[in-house]
């Protein structure tokens, strides 16, 4: 996203006073001769300020100085399955997307076209982290903000990305298995219980919890509005100062 | 990347100038009663009108009216192994660079790490293929233009990625195999020849010379620097108007 600083207009503002006034004294200076005439200037003023304002504007589209790139970063929303990281993260982006904000959602959901042979063995899951990371640090690099939400179950995972990603903002969704399990619909859970899915986070394979998230949220004590709320107060307090 | 065009510095040039007009008037009529003494309000005017003009600039900072993106676009470049597709889509991504254009490369050297279980056979190459395509896609949909090199030897390939992005242009590096292979320092077609490569375009694998591609340079006739011009001068006449 891009912002002018208000040093910027500042700066403008002398640079157009100074010419605009300098242009009104020579026009009444070869019209009279008088410089105390300059009222009867106006009409005069009136058109060629005018153009010299549109020229100044475009010879000021040319020079970068006080133009500003809100920094980019990357909101990597981990925490068990059905603790509501797709929801939040569609929610999220939209509201910052809202404020100006370029934003990439990158979804287990729509991630694996562009990885498809990624199975859910722990090496496939450290192997498919790490191309998502790659995917979020170069979009970020390129000045768009992302909106990662993976299960993400290991420290090593995410401090992988952590370390990729320039501003990396980790927002732990904390749940515990019987909350997320009253919530699944699809009987996930269940199946995982029966042995139907394996390495199933919170039943065959272990969460290691965030030990220093940027944004911990309590998903048990907030509902999605608050959640969203949180999550995108700190990015405005922290990138838009 | 962001442009202002000259409709929107029209627009402001003339908001701008009646409310200073406006503040002129009504200060030298505020001040003296009498609209003739307008000469007398210059004092008042240069520093009312910075801080109306800084204002007014705040305001437009707003206003999206007439603030444009330039589109982006996805340059792929297509040709056997040693065509130079590497050097020319490294030398078209630092012209646009300098253009002011936000470019990421795709390239099969830098490439691999996003993707590192892929192999040569053409079930491997055509899986590649759409996962890159699928990237440049992402990017150019968020603003990124993109160059990307690949030898991407089938019109099926060429097609599929063509069909993701919204702004395609294929450059056909044009070259016959003996040229590339005059070039070819690390023995790779030799090795192709005696059977240790396999799969290698040109060699024991077809190249489908492109039909109808935006752009072709015949790299026999055009060195760097003029294949470079050549795809740079396509790009600033169809997208910077």
């Amino acid at each position: 996203m891009i912002v002018e600083t208000k040093k910027r207009s500042l700066v403008k503002a002398f640079s157009w006073r100074i010419l605009a006034t300098l242009t009104t004294i020579l026009i009444v200076y070869l019209v009279f001769h008088n410089l105390k005439l300059a009222s009867i200037a106006g009409g005069f003023e009136f058109i060629a300020k005018i153009i010299v304002y549109f020229i100044h504007e475009r010879v000021w589209n040319k020079i970068r100085f006080g133009k500003e790139e809100i920094e980019p970063f990357v909101i990597w929303i981990t925490g068990l399955p059905l603790s509501g990281k797709t929801t939040i993260g569609d929610e999220v982006a939209e509201r910052l997307k809202k404020v100006g904000f370029r934003v990439e959602r990158l979804d287990g959901r729509d991630i694996r076209k562009l990885f498809p042979k990624t199975g859910f063995s722990q090496e496939d899951r450290i192997v498919h982290n790490e191309r998502v990371a790659h995917l979020a640090s170069i979009l970020e690099r390129n000045g768009i903000c992302v909106v990662a939400s993976f299960v993400s179950p290991y420290e090593e995972m995410r401090s992988f990305a952590r370390g990729l990603c320039k501003n990396f903002v980790e927002v732990y969704l904390k749940c515990d298995v019987e909350t997320c399990e009253k919530r699944d619909r699809e009987g996930l859970y269940e199946r995982a219980r029966r042995g139907e899915i394996k390495n199933f986070t919170g039943i065959s394979d272990p969460y290691e919890e965030p030990v220093d998230p940027e944004i911990m949220v309590d998903v048990r004590k907030m509902n999605i509005g608050e959640a969203t709320d949180k999550i995108v107060g700190y990015v405005k307090r922290r990138f838009l100062r």
